[in-house]
């Protein structure tokens, strides 16, 4: 297959990568030093990034960002970068991307356990993640072409402990590469409409 | 107790002010026609409503909007009205309107079948939906002083029955009347954090 990987060089999407990289094409993109440069909050640069990558199997995604702060300290303004990163910026790689995704082919995004399982300051990214499990249940049924969709809910990495643990009390954090199974799953299997929890 | 209702003279805002306008003072808010005029997708709006309004003790939304349209013609464009109005006008009711709600008192938003039974053309409608949910669910746990937070999910109603069956081939509409009790459980009850599905 050839894999178009977003977010290819965070926690996550190094383990995606060092997962699939064997047995398939993997073009890494990010925001720098990647294959390719892209920025999922503009439209314009996530079209851009799809006509230098051209036509490809899978899509996934390992980025989107969202901010973090106590709900009364949460602005509209602050609840921006969710929305237009993790939420919209995931939305439009899929909407923008389908011309691109070769029949039976699929997209694969990331939600993230605080949507269910909710955490202080958490509200903004819960927002994001819900919105785009919602969209990724409900775009199912509509794809053309027998392209698939899904995404990958991650629970709090043993990679990302130390810096995140405090916001994740009493949670159990799993190795990334157990999350990276989900993606293969998502990329390699052949369902739709999924929502893969990796909460424990 | 002193309630805001928002989107009061639509098919669900009717039957909620018709169930809670005997025992309570109902403040009606909408785009046109009602107590107070407010455009939910402008924050400076949802600001001067609270403004002119003052201190309640429920905050009701029954308004919010998105677009449908076949996924393959979902541009980006097509899915901003959703992410605009039944998205962010939703979440940003909230954020703003904090300061203004009592202690103990609540806000509750709306959602809709769609992010759990998708539909033709649901997809733009379903990120919103879930999104809405999740947000509900993560910052109940941080509203300071007593303040709860629900979400209705009504299915189609038979009063629009009519107009939007097409789009609900095979689902039970129910009466206004029975997703108005929901909206009645969530601001004259005393659970937090919840998504009420009213599908049968």
């Amino acid at each position: 297959m050839r894999v178009l990987l977003i977010g290819a060089s965070g926690t996550i999407g190094s383990k995606v990568y060092e997962r699939l990289e064997k047995q398939h094409e993997v073009i890494r993109a990010g925001r720098s030093g990647a294959d390719v440069t892209v920025d999922i909050t503009d439209e314009e640069s996530i079209r851009a990034m799809y006509e230098q990558v051209g036509k490809i199997d899978a899509v996934i995604n390992a980025s989107g960002r969202a901010g973090f702060a106590p709900l009364e300290e949460l602005t509209p303004e602050k609840n921006e970068l969710g929305l237009m990163s993790k939420l919209k910026g995931q939305i439009n790689l899929v909407l923008l991307g389908i011309p691109y995704v070769k029949d039976h082919g699929s997209f694969t995004l990331t939600t993230g356990v605080m949507m269910d399982d909710p955490i202080p300051q958490g509200a903004s990214a819960a927002m994001a993640n819900g919105a785009v499990r919602s969209f990724v249940k409900a775009s199912a049924i509509e794809m053309p072409r027998g392209i698939r969709i899904n995404a990958v809910s991650p629970t709090v990495l043993e990679e990302s402990y130390e810096k995140l643990g405090s916001f994740f009390k009493g949670f159990q954090p799993v190795a990334g590469e157990k999350v990276a199974l989900a993606y293969s799953k998502s990329a390699e299997g052949m369902q739709t409409g999924q929502n893969y929890e990796v909460y424990e």
